[in-house]
C-alpha cells in the first residue's frame, strides 16, 4: 500500500491528503436540512449529513489527490450511526481509488493492539469465515506503550500489505510536554528522536520500494524537528498534519521531503473541507462548498510545489 | 461518578473491575453455535455471541463487583456490529448499577479530543438536540500528546460529573521503552513520574470526595513503580491492570492502595471471564462459564483482602 500511495502521489503530483473531519458547524445548511428532514435531529441525521458532506468533497477533489485521512473521532462522537458513516466514507474513497488513512490514533498492548489492527487493517475470523471490519489502507498509531503496542499492527501490515503512521512529534502546542523531554540515558536527546529511531527500526523490517510500510506523524508546525527526524528516518514516509488552519505554510514543509521529492504527505483538513468559510474562497458560497474545496486543493498543491519541493 | 465508584466499592467490599474483553476463543461453543445459527458466521454473528457471553458474565457477577471495564478493541475488531455490541454491553451494565469504564485509550488534540470525550462521556449536539453516543462513566486516555489532548476530556468530565483514567505506567513488558526513560531536565527521573505529576495536577482541578475525577492507569506488574506513583498522586484513583493472567498477585497490589483502603481498582479480564479454561475452575465446565467467573471474582476479592489491603 505504501507503493500505491507513492504511485498515486506521482500521478497527481500532489503530496496531499485531505482530512475528512466533518464538524457539524462546517456542514452547509442545505445538507443538514435535508438530512434532518429525513432522519430528524438524531445521531442518524447527523451521520447522514456527514456522509453527504463528505461525498460532495470527495466527488470534487478525488482526481486531484492521492489520499484522504478521515478522523475517526469526528464520526465516533455520533455513536454507532457516526461509525457507520465513517465506514461508508472509507468504502467510497476506496472505490475512487484513493488511499485511505484512518486517523484513529489507537494503541494498546498485545492481543488488544492486534484486535485494533485486525479491525481496521486486517480481517477477523468468525467461525471458519473471515471478515473485514473497517478496512482502511493505513491507520495512525500511538507509541506510548512501546513495541508491544506497535508490533501487532506491523504483523497485520505484513500480511495485508498495508501500513501505519506512528505518532512521533505531534502538531499541537503542548506536544512538547512529554515528547520534547530530554532523555538522560540517550545523550540528552528529546524523546521524539528516540521514538523516531524506533519507527525507523520497526520500518526496516517491512520495506516497500524505497519507503517502508511503517510511517511516522510529525507536525508541520515543528519544521526544525521535522528536519532532524527526516535524517533519523530516511526511508520513512512522514504524514504531516498542521498545514493551513493550524498555521504552517509551504515553506515550513521543505525539510519534511527527501531529495527525491517524496517522503512526506501533507494533510489539510479544515483548510480544504471548510474552505468556503475562508474569505479567500467566500465567493463560492456555502452551497458550492465542494468547489471551494477543489480550489483550495489546487492552491495547496501550488504552494507546496513552489515553496516546499 | 468517582463518588459513585467509591460507594460501589465500599458496598461490595471489592476494589475490582471485571474486564469484559470477549475474545472469540473464550466464548463457549453453545453460545457461538446459537449466534451463528441466527446470524451466520458474520460480523453480526460474532457480535451476538460476544453480547450473549457478556450478558452471562454480568448476570453472574454484578452483585459482587462495583465496576466493569469493556475493552473497545475487542468489539471494534468486528466493525459496526461489534461496536453495537459494545454499546449494548455498556447500557446493560449501567442498568445493573455498575460503573462502566470504557477502555478506549483514545487521545488526540483540541477539537478532536473533544469529539472523543463528547462521544464517549458527554452528549453531542445535532441541530437543537443533544444525544449521548456511547455514554460510558469513565474512559481511559493516552497522554502522549500532552495537555491539549487531555484537557478536552477534563472539560467534559466537569460538565457530566464523569471521569477518566490517564495511562501513566502500563502493565506490558515493553512499557519501559519510552515510559521509563530518564528525563535529564527533571532531575533524572523516569517519564512516568512526570506523567503522574501532570495527572495529579490535572486532577486537583476536579475533585470528588477525597479523590479526583481524573484517575491514572498503573500496571500491577510494576509494584515498585506503583509505590512511587501512589505517593506522587495521593488523591488519584489508580486503575490497575495486569492482575491474574498477566502475572501479578495480591501481594503485588499492596502499595497501590492508600491507608484508607481505597485509591486502587484492580482489573482482571481473562482471569475472570475465561476462568473456566483455568484448571482451578475446570470443574464448572464450558457451559457453566458464568459460574466459574463468579467463583473467580470471589477468590480475587479474597486474595486482595488478605494480601493487599
Amino acid at each position: 500500500m505504501i507503493n500505491k500511495l507513492i504511485e498515486n502521489i506521482k500521478q497527481t503530483n500532489a503530496p496531499i491528503t485531505v482530512g475528512l473531519d466533518p464538524m457539524m458547524r462546517f456542514i452547509p445548511g442545505h445538507i443538514k436540512r435535508e438530512a434532518f428532514e429525513e432522519f430528524g435531529e438524531t445521531l442518524e441525521g447527523a451521520a447522514e449529513a456527514i456522509w453527504q458532506f463528505n461525498k460532495g468533497i470527495i466527488d470534487a477533489t478525488y482526481d486531484l489527490i492521492p489520499a484522504v485521512k478521515p478522523q475517526a473521532a469526528m464520526y465516533e462522537q455520533f455513536g454507532i450511526p457516526g461509525m457507520a458513516a465513517f465506514k461508508k466514507t472509507v468504502d467510497y474513497c476506496k472505490d475512487k481509488d484513493l488511499v485511505v488513512i484512518g486517523d484513529i490514533k489507537r494503541g494498546d498492548i498485545g492481543s488488544t493492539s492486534e484486535a485494533y489492527a485486525v479491525g481496521h487493517l486486517g480481517k477477523v475470523s468468525v467461525g471458519s469465515s473471515f471478515h473485514y471490519g473497517f478496512d482502511e489502507d493505513f491507520v495512525t498509531v500511538n507509541p506510548y506503550l512501546g513495541s508491544d503496542g506497535v508490533t501487532p499492527f506491523i504483523n497485520v501490515c505484513r500480511e495485508e500489505k498495508k501500513g501505519i503512521f506512528v505518532l512521533v512529534k505531534t502538531s499541537n502546542p503542548s506536544s512538547g510536554e512529554f515528547q520534547d523531554r530530554m532523555i538522560a540515558d540517550a545523550g540528552n536527546r528529546p524523546l521524539y528522536e528516540l521514538v523516531g529511531e524506533k519507527v525507523a527500526e520497526w520500518g526496516s523490517s517491512l520495506m516497500g520500494e524505497g519507503y517502508s510500510y511503517i510511517g511516522a506523524v510529525v507536525g508541520a508546525t515543528y519544521p526544525e524537528q521535522g528536519r532532524v527526524l527526516r535524517d533519523i528516518m530516511p526511508n520513512t514516509y512522514i504524514l504531516v498534519p498542521g498545514y493551513g488552519a493550524q498555521g504552517a505554510t509551504g515553506a515550513d514543509l521543505k525539510h519534511f521531503f527527501n531529495k527525491d521529492g517524496l517522503g512526506a504527505l501533507i494533510n489539510s483538513s479544515r483548510g480544504i473541507i471548510a474552505a468556503y468559510t475562508n474569505e479567500k474562497y467566500a465567493k463560492y458560497g456555502e452551497s458550492n462548498y465542494a468547489d471551494a474545496a477543489r480550489a483550495a486543493v489546487i492552491d495547496m498543491r501550488k504552494d507546496i510545489a513552489e515553496n516546499a519541493l
